[in-house]
């Protein structure tokens, strides 16, 4: 198996390298042909590597980056003003062949601006989306984009996301992956005026599985591979999601609390919820994929912890193996 | 206390009369001054009323309606085609004085267009709104609206959405209720165009206690006591709330079915937890109320079935000793 090398903006998220470069030391135990490259002030860095043990530093490399990217910096300054932010030149080494794929915990809009800028979208796509898995019913699981990168989308870009979609589930290996449209109905006369113009061109798109239109409980029932929406639904679809499931969990402690029997049924039920929470967690599902790019970019949720982190990691090493913008850029030509 | 007259459209719904019938008469045991104008097929109803027992017939009255609204029907249709539909006739009742609410569980788009025609909105409101209430952390609860009746909205719709939701919650008791728009982020350069411009217009709104933007997760947290979006996002938020609550019932369940242990763990917790659900499911929650109309109009979900259609009656009760809509046109009145 070849090096996979991804390069790692040390210095997004809420914990910031703290957090960041003892979950990647984790993935290089985890993957012996992995290569990592970090990015950021080394002096936070270096210690932090120096006090790990049992690290393979043959296969990890510091590149200095004296400028951070704040997590509420507009993304329009972070493009124009900082030539040496850590997340830009994470990015850089993918643009440049010296990285595979590039994971940044950082500011998502300020990411995503700059995936664009440097890696560019491939060519028929006008903007790159966010997607990333969801557990749904029977063990199952459907991709769902975009998560916020547009919150403004016509039915143009609906229709790439639905594509985009498609060939990403093909590659997790489903099968003629079912596509829908998220939607406030099923029936043809709902919705809104891009949602029924998206509609029309999937129902032409017969290179694509289109199921047509899905409401927000076929999401979590299964009733699609790929949902699409734009991006001020599909975040807050996902955030309310993670919201309602920590409500849960916490309505479920309080409720093995309320009695002297409900405890002692509390002490055998309570680590087989946590361990379905465990499955259901964030943290087990963490990390974003940018697609449509010439590049891969995965973005792990800012509040991501150690766990969280190593799991974007991973997403990231799946997608060099899948070769995702290769197989996108094969299907985009065979359309066009 | 003085007679609460409420109309019934009893052929709305997934179950009509078989389930709208029996749970209505449970209201009226259940409520000693609720008069009931059941509005449908008498030959339907009638039989319906006669095999139930114990029903004080004095506060109960049939109106026969030949014509039937069907669920996919086109709210255009339902408007100018079927001048006797049984939804028509119950708002009618509500227009002329004849009933003090009017609770439906047929097509949502065609009991909004019927509303507005009939009953119209009160001055200074464009658009009436879905709202309803959902369960937050610590047993707390949000307002939240629009859900579906208003699929694109501009930003002044935004607004009398937050005005009407902020009158309901403090007519169900809450001091200064905090009003957040739903957002994909909490700084001020999130969102799309109409989030932004209705926040503009709600920090300049001194009668309101406007909180900013919330996200997806600070809805079920309880950052706010009243949420407004679009009926696009709140339809799809609402329903994959219930389509993931579902989904977790069901893992829940799977897992004490994993092994013997977890058997007889279950056996104790699965009780509990079945509670819980109980608390939580859409029937302990049905009925959306239609805001913003000169009468008081419930939905009820189309898949309620006794116990749903029954808590939507309440709420219509409720609603009616809140006079709801006198509340709200007194606030619009000082506002203009």
């Amino acid at each position: 198996m070849s090096a996979t090398i991804i390069a790692i903006d040390a210095m997004g998220g809420d914990f910031g390298p703290h957090c960041i470069v003892p979950a990647s030391l984790d993935c290089l135990a985890e993957f012996p042909s992995l290569h990592l490259t970090l990015v950021g002030q080394r002096s936070l860095i270096d210690p932090l590597v120096a006090t790990a043990a049992g690290v393979d530093r043959s296969r990890l490399r510091v590149v200095d980056a004296d400028q951070v990217i704040a997590m509420d910096e507009r993304p329009a300054l972070a493009l124009r003003g900082k030539p040496r932010s850590s997340m830009r030149l994470a990015l850089e080494l993918v643009r440049d062949g010296e990285a595979h794929a590039c994971v940044s915990a950082g500011n998502t809009g300020a990411l995503m601006a700059l995936a664009r800028h440097l890696l560019k979208t491939l060519p028929g796509i006008d903007r790159p989306a966010m997607v990333t898995s969801i557990p749904t019913r029977h063990g199952g699981s459907c991709l769902l984009l975009d998560l916020g990168a547009n919150v403004d989308c016509d039915a143009q870009h609906l229709y790439q996301f639905a594509l985009m979609g498609s060939v990403a589930a093909s590659a997790m290996g489903v099968d003629r992956p079912r596509v829908a449209l998220l939607n406030v109905g099923t029936e043809e006369i709902k919705g809104n005026q891009q949602v029924k113009l998206a509609a029309k061109l999937l129902q032409q798109a017969e290179a694509l599985n289109y199921q047509g239109f899905i409401e927000g409980d076929g999401l979590f029932r299964g009733d699609a591979d790929v949902a699409v929406c734009d991006g001020f639904v599909g975040n807050l679809l996902l955030k309310s999601s993670e919201g309602l499931a920590e409500m849960l969990g916490e309505r479920v402690e309080a409720l093995f609390r309320r009695s002297l029997g409900a405890r002692l049924a509390g002490v055998l039920a309570l680590p087989l919820l946590r361990q379905l929470r465990g499955e259901l967690t964030p943290a087990a599902h963490n990390g974003a994929s940018f697609l449509g790019l010439q590049g891969i970019v995965v973005k792990s949720h800012g509040g991501a912890g150690r766990d969280g982190f190593r799991t974007a990691v991973r997403h990231a090493v799946q997608e060099v193996e899948q070769n995702l913008p290769g197989q996108l850029l094969r299907r985009l030509e065979r359309l066009h």
